[in-house]
């Protein structure tokens, strides 16, 4: 497992029913691919949402995403943290 | 008080070391502009650090992350979380 941060671009005006609705939809099948999605945060106003999750790999990531509706744009593992 | 991410770019091959004493040079002087650094993540490979604040506004964040010695490519205020 490895920790993954990635981003989503083109939400603009989305709202916190929206954020959480998507969200749920990424925890509803996250465990047929063995991925844990921990937080996002977004930012309706330039449309930018953040996602941090633990996942075995980067497709993991996307496969579920995908699914959801809501493929990201970037995904980056992020092995540092402090 | 909100809260912010911001990205760094560039940062290829960062290392745990240089990421922890980039985040305590940013610890050592928040204070100054009421900004409390939460979290950094970084990927090594593509250089990206992302870095999660709660500050009055975003030129707060801004003003530390320079004084620090790394100024911000990008900051958002993210205002919704999940």
């Amino acid at each position: 497992m490895a920790k993954f941060m990635d981003v989503h671009r083109g939400m603009v005006g989305i709202t916190p029913d929206q954020l959480h609705e998507a969200h749920e939809a990424d925890l509803r099948i996250q465990d047929q691919e063995g991925v844990r999605f921990e937080h996002a945060w977004a930012d309706p106003e330039s449309g930018v949402v953040y996602c941090l999750s633990e996942a075995p790999d980067k497709a993991s990531v996307q496969r579920i995403h995908e699914r959801a509706g809501h493929p990201a744009d970037e995904i980056h593992p992020v092995p540092l943290e402090v």
